[in-house]
């Protein structure tokens, strides 16, 4: 079995908890794969070199200054922190963007109606998983930042793309390689009911049952995103999406998505 | 023949000079290895976050702040601008720092009697030669900064090494592999019996011939370790290394350093 495992901001932000969780990784069966988030460095950093940050419905417009900046915080200090945790944990982590060994190609968002700047759509069906079979193979645990390249081939641009969809194209990439389960960790213990009870987990959730939680309302917002992401990955191949609280990796708690 | 090109600062810094060594490099046989310095990116990051740049011969002094605007820049921005350019060129980059798959192993320098801070020094007798192996045999170009991580297997800390010496242990692990062939590109054009005649280049220096030239005062300063990386180099297996200019990398030119 693959087990891929996403990490977020919650995570990244708080280096007891990301010590923790890291942990928690070490301990997986192999072979594993991490994707990670941003975190809140890369607006600490823009706002210590005056370069404005601009969200727009809670994604980041990303002009040429801030790439550089996301760029060097998650491809460079995040992703290089995490691999050296791991390689102290005994994991032989190899730490990766998207461009290299064009493993995740992805297309420049169109600037109409609304222009992102360098965003980039993940190019799900080109995910070089031959390149994932190579490391997984030599026993290697790679660790992906959502940093990614425009796939126009004359182009030698840098994108920055959104680690949900970096982490469900993998994922549907690995489980052509084998049997693959996928662990979506965040803040929460799984998708619930009542969100301020952690006892109302929903512990299965197909798509028809999605479908009901969706119009009833009692799935919204950020959810929203997070589940259709983990139904097109199981519906391309993924056994299942488990939705988690990082704080449990190894527990069998959370949300299981299944298609 | 495998072959290990190295560039330093002055090729990153120039980015019309970088499009075209990269031009370069692209059309020269495969399979190939690329180290590349920092350049004055780390030092012009450091003075807009108030970062103080302290030098000592030369030497980066890396506290715990620097550690992390050479990890930004060294591992990031460079290292994956450098990858995105050459999968444009259609070369399969793979961008990398020492302590991915654990390849280049190093220990923190001791601080007596200069403390240097997070500065490591190659181990490079164990450089992982099976997986730079591994990623060549699967097609794929690895391109490496000089960001390494501590060797003490409970450290998760990363390192600030030197290019130079990151160059040569690759090429010298490189060996283990097969023919191997190192480039050290630098702004002139070889080791020059006249710093101001660029006609006096030294075609071959052994060893011999290196401390002739070292008493009789030709060869000195930044040159010397250098050179004396080289014959390190040839001296563990490679079969040559050209000290050249960055500007002439598919040329016949430069010095030899031979056994």
């Amino acid at each position: 079995m693959i087990n891929v495992v996403k990490i977020g901001g919650n995570v990244i932000d708080n280096p007891s908890a990301l010590a923790s969780f890291l942990d928690d990784f070490a301990k997986m069966s192999e072979p594993k794969i991490l994707i990670h988030g941003g975190g809140k460095e890369a607006t600490r950093l823009s706002q210590r070199l005056n370069i404005p940050t601009k969200m727009i419905e809670g994604r980041r417009v990303t002009d040429a200054d801030t790439l550089d900046v996301v760029t060097m915080v998650y491809a460079g200090l995040i992703n290089k922190r995490i691999v050296a945790m791991l390689q102290a944990r005994g994991v032989n982590a190899i730490g990766l963007c998207g461009a290299d060994a064009n493993i995740i190609p992805a297309t420049k968002r169109p600037d109409n109606p609304v222009d992102y700047g360098f965003v980039g759509d993940i190019d799900a069906q080109h995910i070089n998983h031959e390149a994932i079979k190579t490391l997984l193979h030599a026993g290697m645990t790679p660790v992906f930042c959502a940093i990614t390249r425009c796939d126009n081939p004359k182009q030698g641009m840098l994108l920055n793309s959104n680690a949900d969809s970096v982490a469900c194209a993998v994922a549907s990439a690995a489980a052509r390689i084998g049997e693959t389960q996928m662990h979506y960790c965040f803040e929460m213990p799984g998708v619930m009911l009542d969100v301020n009870d952690p006892n109302s987990v929903i512990p299965e959730i197909t798509p028809a049952k999605f479908l009901e939680l969706k119009n009833a309302g009692v799935v919204h917002s950020g959810m929203l995103p997070k589940i259709t992401n983990a139904i097109n990955a199981v519906r391309s191949g993924v056994k299942n999406v488990i939705i988690k609280s990082s704080g449990a990796l190894n527990a069998s708690t959370g949300t299981v998505i299944k298609p």
